[in-house]
Formats: C-alpha cells, structure tokens, sequence
C-alpha cells in the first residue's frame, strides 16, 4: 500500500511533516513560520478543546477574554518575563497603509501613522492579565479569581515546525490570583494534574509529573510544573505547563488586596497554559508508517464503514442494513461515516481512512450480507476480525473503548521500557545515543553541570520527577552529591 | 433601587457604557481601543459561539484556522479589499526587543530586527484564506470548500465602544468557494438566514433582510447581504453581513479550477461574518434602567434562587426543599444557580441580579415554606406570582419560553411601529430628528443623492429589504425616478 510516505525507520523527522500534510492536519502558510491548520486537523483539536474546557469549568474556571497587543511599557513591568520572551516577539509599530507614491497600486506602511508606544503581539498573557487584575481585585472576598482564556499567541521563532513549534499557535492559558501562597500552590499542582489525566487518558499519552530546574522553568515563575512526554524516536515532548508565580506579576503590576484583618498583601498567581504542539505529540506518540493512528476519543470520524459491491442493486442491499447501522451507533454517540460514494474504489478509501488515523473500519459485501457479518478491522493494530451481525453495536462499543485503553498502554510499556537508569557518563551518552528516551541520572543540582551536559549531549533535564525515590547518589558528570535522580532528554 | 446606573431617557449612550461595565461584559483596558471581555461576557458570547457553530455544521461548514498576519504583498493583492481596509490596520514591523542602552531595565525595538517585508495584523482574512485556497483547489471534485473560523481580527478603529467598535474583536469569518456562481450567490443568501434565524429565535432581536448599497458594501464584494437590527434609541445596527464575492479573490489569487469539461475557470466566493459587536445589539435591544435583561437561551444563569431567611435553622430548613429543586431544573438543562451566601442580604441579591438580567428569579422564605409556594419574578417584564410549588418545575420551564418568545415580540412591535414610510425630505428630517428609528423612502439609486443625504442628516441606506414592494416612485431628496423604498436610518 503506496501513500508515499516516509518510513519512520528511515526518516522521523520527514516521516513526521509529511504525515501531517498527508494527513490534512496542517500545513505551512504563505506567512513565514505560521500554519494553517485544515478542517480535519482542527476537528480534533476542537475536540481536545472540549474535553479540557469542560475539565476547567469543572475545577471552577470560568472563560473570557483579553487583549491581542501588550504595551511595550506594560511588557517589561515583569522584568524576568520580559527578558524570557523580549528576543522572539512581534512588534507593531504603524496603524496604517498608504499609497506607494512611487509604484501605483501597490501600498507602503504610512510614516505619519507611528504609535506613541509599541505594541507586543503577546507571546503570553500573564502582562496583560495581572495588570486588568489590579482593577478587579480589593479584598480578599474578590479571590480567588480563577480565569482561563483560549487564545493565539506568537513567537518569533527561527525554526519552526507544524505543531511542533510555529511563530502563532493556539492555546489556551488559565491565570489566577490568591489569598495565600499555599492556594497558588495546590492550584498550579492540581492544573497539572488536569493536564496529566487529560493527556493520558484522553490523548492515550502517558506522562511523567515533575518540576523544571531553573534553567528551563518560565520566565517569571518561582515554580514550573509539566507534564512530560516521549515520543517514538527516543525524545521527550513538554506536553503542558503549570506555574506557580509566587508574588512576582502581582508586585511587578501592584495587585494588592486587604486580608481578612484589613492588611493590605500582594496577591499569590499561577498560569498555566496547553496549545496545539499537542497535535504534534499525538501523531508522534501513535501513528505507523501507514498514516495517522488516533485514539477513539479525540477521532473525528470513530467508525467508517465501507461498502464493498459489483453493482447498484448490491449497493442498495448494503445500504439498506448499513444505514440501520448507523443509526445504532449514532444513538450511541458514536461518530459515524458511512462512505458510500462510488467515485472512489473500497481500496481507495481503505488507504484513506488508514492514513486518517480512523480506529475503527466496517467492510460489508454480499458474502457479508448474505452471512450476516461485517469485517471490522482495527487501526492501531492493522488486524481484521469476521463479526456476526448481531450484536454487532455492542462489539464496537466495546472495541472502542479496548482501542482507547490498548493504546495507552502501549505507548506506556513503550515509555517505561525508555526510562534508563544510568550511574556513569559513559551509559548516559550511550544511552542517549543508542537506546534514546529518558535517561534517570544523579544530577548535583548546579545550572553548571546541566549546561556542561547539555553542551556535551544535547540532553537537557526534562524534569525532577514528583514521584522520585529519595536516594542519595553521585552526580552522573561531577560525581558530587545528588539527593536523587532527574530525567534527562533530548527534547522537541 | 439604586445601581447608580443613568437613566436610558437621560443619556442612552451612557447608560449603555456604564451597564456594560457593571453589569460584568466588559471593559476597556490598558491597550488602546481593545477590551477585556469579562468572564459574564464571555460566558454569553460562548453561547453564541456554539449554536452558531451548530448551525455552520449543520449547513456543511467545517472550522480552520488560518494566520493572524498577512503579509503586505498579499495583503494588497486584492486592489479593492487592500484600500478599504489600508486606514486602519496594524501593521508588525520589527521581531524583537533589546536592552536600551540608555535606560536600564527598559527596553527598545530592536533595529536590527526589521523583517524584510511588513505584516499585516488581520482585519479580515479574506487574502490569506484565497492565498491557501490556491493550494487547495485544482478540480471541480474539490468545490465546494465550505470553512469557517473563529479569530480575532484587528481594525484601528480612531473612536471605540465597548463590543460596539474596538480595535480588536472576536468574530467569525465564513469562507467559501464554489464551482458556479449561482451556488456562490445562494451560500451567501442561505448564510443571511442563518444568521437572521440566529439573531431573532436566539437573540431575540427581529431583523431586516437585505442587500447593501454599493456605498456600503463590502471592499472586495460584488454583493452584500446584511440583517439590520434597531436599537432602543432608534438607531439601527447591522448585526450580521454576508458577501457574495464573486471571482475578485480568485482572480487576485490565481483560484482556477477545471471543470467537468476539463476547462480552467476561476472559483466563485463568498465571506459572512459576525461579531462581538452582537453583544452590544444585544444590550441594547433589551435592557432597561434596572439592568440587564437576557434572553433565557442566552442567560448564563436562566434561573437563580434566593432564600429569604433569619436564622440558620429557616435556612436549612429551605435548603432542603430548594436543592431537590434545584436538582430537578438541571435535568431539564436549565441552568440554575441557588445563592445561599449568608455574606449578602436578599435586596442585594435581588439588586444584583437584576443588573445581571437573569430571566427568572425565585425567592422563598418561611411562609412560602409553610404555603408550599415560591415567589417567581420575571426579568423582563419586573413583574411577580406566587405559584404553587406542585407543578412549578414545569411552570418555570414553560416561563422560560414564554420569556424568550415575549422578548421578541415586544422588539418586533418596537422596531415595526419604527420603520416609517415617507414621502417627502421634510417628512424625512422630521421622522430622523423626532420619532427615530428606519425611514422608508425613495431613492434615485446614486452615490450622489445617498451621500447628500448622508451629509445633510447623519442617515445612511441601512439596506434595500429583500422583501420590499415592487412599487415606483419619486426619491425623496431629487424627485428623481425610484424603483422601490430602500431603510435609512441613523446607525451604529
């Protein structure tokens, strides 16, 4: 079976971005560095946009809206913020076109139309927001506020990659502010518990929980929990972000609120933010050399069901059952195409539906009807089973679900099998560069030897496990005290 | 009652500022002419956004997401749409920020990161979608592409209003392409409806089919569809607009497709948006001094539920019988909220949700509990019943309806006792400066006599109603031969 794509084997990376246009996920734009993320790719991120909107109103969160540009003076109030996004942002500088004097039809930026001030195009939100909470917040009866918005934000990035990392991306980036510091803290834990059993259970990712060193944590924040994940080639992707920012935005824009004893104290913040780099993780944690490989509940299309006949009289007779089918599965919520066209050949649209990633496919032909079966055939697996009519709903409700948990827990047992412990430099290079995946190593905490390592290997530390053994070891570079063990990657 | 909000007879449009703001939409922050949708905002514009979004499915559209620059060659491709939009739009010059040398701890726009050609901050999308579409397109087997996208988009509007017209605003933009222009012209018709569908059984807010002036149209259209609302103070709005395009765009973007006969053609388009700016028609349809009134499909909180009490026990006491209230409304997906807080007194409560416009408040204290009634009052209409409290599940249920329909009814009756016939330019002044509201009159069809008109009275052609009488006459300003009666009226 041609789609003239890549192997993995042969090439990831090219594997990677030829799958994603194939596939009709996204492609580049006549804009340096932005997508386009098409209708089928944008059906699954509404999908992924549902599941974890519906997670944040549940833990209290409520949606709205603010503003695309950041005053240039606004921007660098936070100075750790600003110095983090400062060499990679969009500026707007003019608020007008005018005609090129010079070139009829053609247009020049006016010279009359500077602004007073620059505006950023925001990379991140937490400038903005903190300096509308200043308004919002008096007293302690106004927290917590617990606010979420989905929004595009850029970032001038050199390299990019579909996904993986673009100059505008969708997200979304929940920011709220507290009366105490013990508050912030338990909801930037529990927003990266959110994220965590969305991605494993929802996205069929595992993950591993953990804390950033300094190095690789936010820009203003004390504290950066992720959620980290691995993809097939051996290297990790950071698959979502919760920050506890201490007092640093709420000092930095003057947001103070007179306690229950009338004192007034500066409020405590978290952020915390997903985007569409987890369409890039999903394709490179499931997907084969034969397309796409989605799990059931982020598939836009969970079931295809293809007619397989001679002539219209067959097709009828087909039709005729399949469409009792559908309604079934329908009842259900159960995402359905019945792909009856007669443009295209069975064989055609299996390669189709194959390299969309569809979990489940129906093959019905007159040897079926007349036997009362269906061949149902499974994407993640590449198998086939003969399946009697009757009953025939519920074996797909069931195998959807199968489907769902399967490949959760392949991509664990894949995970794991990518954690290596190692105790010298000479396994951890090894490691990193035969076996690839996570490397858990002793570590001695300085920003020194983590830039030493990284020079060395390209692996960085993804991050301080939450759950990590307490174990004292030697530094896996400087043989120095360790007080337990981190994971180190290559990373996306 | 006091909300401290100006009476609509006293200055409407600042009654329609203050309300906005405290009733919790939205306000105006530190970025010039941009918003912040506030949270009670935004909870009614997701509304919007998903029975739009169902009704866009329902009719074949898929979402998508397209770049939020465009680059200035591609910007000005399309010579028509380029000027019209040229005087207001933000424009990315510069990629990066540095340290200034001059000022510790500030910073500048970095010189040396001057990009090689200037980006357009979206204004509308119609270039950068023609320019993919190119890719997209090669057959007729491609067409229709039927797609929309939710965006924000920025026009540098000099004087802002709050939802109204700002600089930045949420919208969706529909985009599509069709092999004939007939199929064009009748997705931007069965777009109108749509929207009209949309405004006057979920909003509430009757409205006026019809097509714009050339005047008025859209920079880059061939034809405007609109639907026209008029506001309490007699100033139409035009709620929703839909743009037959004609081949402009894809003959400024080279969008051939080959035909069943195997010949190039250029594809037919179409564009229909709406925007944030509905919450603002919204608002100003049918608030009154009190506050805000909502209808019931768009009211975050549909029902709330006040205890009356003066001690714990009476409290408890109708906690008991409320929840199981409460319990049974939400099975019916009514949207109800119990305010026991013991932080506020019940006149507060009833004061501020009245502000908030939910459409049915209940109130019950001890003697209710006694009789076995509750208090239910009506937003809308301020009125009060006691009712039973056997059966008042399905009495609230039926209110509800009774509600949204009423709502608009009373608009339609408002807005149809103000569309005046007139047949002289006294008649017309007279009307406009006194009564308010549409004028219907005739028009010699020129540029000229609707400019003068313009010029000599504020009111512009809000649109030739589709359903208007085939009748001749004389233009109400030259005497000149006229087709028909076209609306004018003054507008926001």
């Amino acid at each position: 079976m041609s789609k003239n794509l890549t192997k993995r084997s042969e090439d990831y990376s090219k594997w990677y971005n030829e799958l994603v246009v194939k596939a009709d996920l996204a492609e580049n734009s006549g804009v340096r560095g932005c997508m386009v993320i098409k209708p089928y790719g944008y059906a699954i991120w509404e999908k992924m946009q549902a599941e974890l909107d519906r997670m944040f109103k549940e833990t209290g969160h409520q949606n709205a809206y603010f503003p695309l540009f950041v005053p240039k003076s606004m921007f660098e109030a936070e100075e750790k913020n600003a110095e983090g996004f400062a060499k990679e942002c969009a500026i707007v500088t003019h608020y007008r076109l005018t005609n090129d004097p010079e070139n009829k039809g053609k247009l020049i930026v006016d010279p009359n139309a500077k602004l007073e001030e620059e505006l950023i195009v925001r990379p991140t939100s937490e400038a903005i927001i903190w300096s509308t909470y200043k308004g919002w917040v008096q007293s302690y009866r106004d927290l917590p506020l617990l606010i979420n918005q989905w929004a595009n934000v850029v970032r001038w990035e050199m390299r990019t990659r579909l996904f993986l990392r673009t100059a505008e991306f969708l997200w979304q980036e929940g920011h709220t502010a507290h009366a105490t510091k013990q508050e912030a803290l338990s909801e930037s834990v529990q927003m990266m518990n959110v994220y965590a059993d969305f991605v494993e259970n929802f996205m069929a990712i595992p993950v591993v929980k953990g804390i950033k060193t300094e190095t690789e944590r936010f820009a203003g924040a004390d504290e950066t929990y992720c959620i980290e994940a691995l993809m097939q080639d051996g290297k990790a992707l950071q698959a979502g972000t919760s920050h506890f920012l201490g007092q640093n935005f709420a000092k930095a824009f003057d947001v103070k609120f007179s306690n229950a004893e009338g004192k007034l104290e500066h409020v405590w913040g978290t952020s915390w933010g997903v985007s569409t780099r987890l369409m890039g993780a999903l394709v490179m944690t499931h997907s084969d050399d034969n397309g796409l490989v989605l799990p059931p509940n982020l598939a836009p299309i969970q079931v295809v069901i293809v007619p397989i006949h001679r002539n219209d009289e067959q097709l009828e007779a087909i039709s005729a059952q399949v469409n009792e089918l559908v309604k079934q599965l329908r009842k259900l919520k159960i995402a359905v195409k019945y792909d009856d066209r007669t443009t295209h050949k069975p064989g055609w649209k299996f390669n189709e539906y194959e390299l969309k990633g569809v979990p489940v496919r129906i093959a019905i032909g007159p040897n079926d009807l007349e036997n009362g079966t269906y061949e149902i055939a499974r994407r993640d697996t590449l198998t086939k089973e003969v399946v009697a009519k009757d009953g025939v709903v519920t074996y797909i409700q069931d195998l959807l679900e199968t489907i769902q948990e399967e490949m959760f827990t392949r991509s664990l047992e894949f995970r794991n099998e990518h954690i290596t412990e190692v105790n010298t430099f000479e396994e951890f290079k090894d490691v990193l560069e035969n076996k690839t995946g996570f490397v858990s190593a002793h570590w001695d905490g300085t920003v020194e030897t983590e830039e030493k390592i990284k020079e060395l290997t390209k692996a960085t530390i993804r991050c301080i496990p939450l759950d990590r053994k307490e174990e004292e070891g030697q530094c896996v570079l400087t043989g120095s005290l360790s007080k337990g063990r981190v994971l180190f990657a290559k990373a996306y």
